[in-house]
């Protein structure tokens, strides 16, 4: 359904400009619709990120929801997430494939360092605590890791690190994040007194 | 899996009924519990209604969540969710089966009216507006409706409706609600000044 989705995309914006801005006007919108959605039909994109395949299933932006926002993401062999922290709550639910969660609880230190490694498999959940650095990678060498994100506070605000001894201090922010960059404008930059 | 811990669980309750403390005490504290956990095996309960299994996968008085919780869910054929209203977001995705929604937009209305109904399908999704009444069935025959459902400001305060013509203000409370009883215990009462 995903690929006749896109299949129908490609058949759109090969019609004329002004009908991409329309689709990417209405993409904006939680007008028209409707309440119970085909998660298939879910617009989904890697955001420049090789191997990721992210839908935004109820969002912020998209869905207008205020305290949750669900995600459905797929890892190809090898992908990974950045190293990153955000201030909300994450849990994971592993729908399929397997692959490692970094973590590195260390919010009160000045970098994240050497962080504990867990295994992740099909069908196990996990919450990353607030705050905490951290990464999900798919360390297997066939199979895509699909997983079901749930996390608080949306939209995403995340902090990103270059490496696990990067200071906390100089991680930087990317707010909107990469999928709510088409429909959320930054805040604007308020005067210096 | 989730025999297999029945299983261990009735064998462990023949032992001695120290045992039995032992076991509900720990499945109220969050120390000890493994930060990646299988699915298969987080204790599930009909908690006294008839067609439902629901195991909380992420939760806030069993695994320290304050913002997000995620419940997985099973309705056999026929059964059914009370009618019922929440003061939180609430998200749905259904990994398989089928079945209806219904929802009475009327919370500024003296009682909820006649639902509105929705088709629910495998790999779709829905949201429950805050303080919407609602219900959810499964109205097929045949096959299990399973649901991964999440909502914001746990643990969860439940309103409970006898039917769609009961005034708001005669729903009644269920707080703790069946899931959270075990380990939640209600407020205190405040002694009238």
């Amino acid at each position: 359904m995903a690929d006749r989705l896109l299949f129908h995309l490609f058949i759109l914006g090969s019609l004329s400009f002004s009908a991409i801005i329309i689709s990417e006007a209405s993409q904006c919108s939680i007008n028209g619709l409707p309440l119970v959605r085909n998660i298939s039909e879910i617009p989904q994109d890697n955001y420049g990120r090789g191997g990721l395949s992210h839908s935004t299933v109820a969002g912020s932006v998209l869905h207008g929801m205020k305290e949750v926002e669900v995600w459905l993401q797929t890892y190809a062999p090898g992908s990974r997430t950045p190293i990153h922290r955000h201030s909300c709550e994450e849990v994971f639910v592993v729908l399929k494939g397997s692959g490692t969660l970094y973590l590195a609880p260390s919010s009160h230190m000045k970098y994240p360092g050497n962080p504990q490694e867990f295994s992740i498999f099909p069908n196990s959940t996990f919450n990353v605590p607030v705050n905490d650095a951290h990464q999900i990678a798919n360390t297997d060498e066939r199979e895509d890791l699909q997983v079901l994100v749930m996390i608080s506070r949306p939209p995403v605000k995340v902090f990103i690190y270059a490496d696990w001894f990067m200071p906390h201090t100089a991680s930087k922010l990317k707010f909107p994040y990469y999928w709510d960059e088409q429909c959320l404008q930054p805040p604007p930059q308020k005067d210096e007194l």
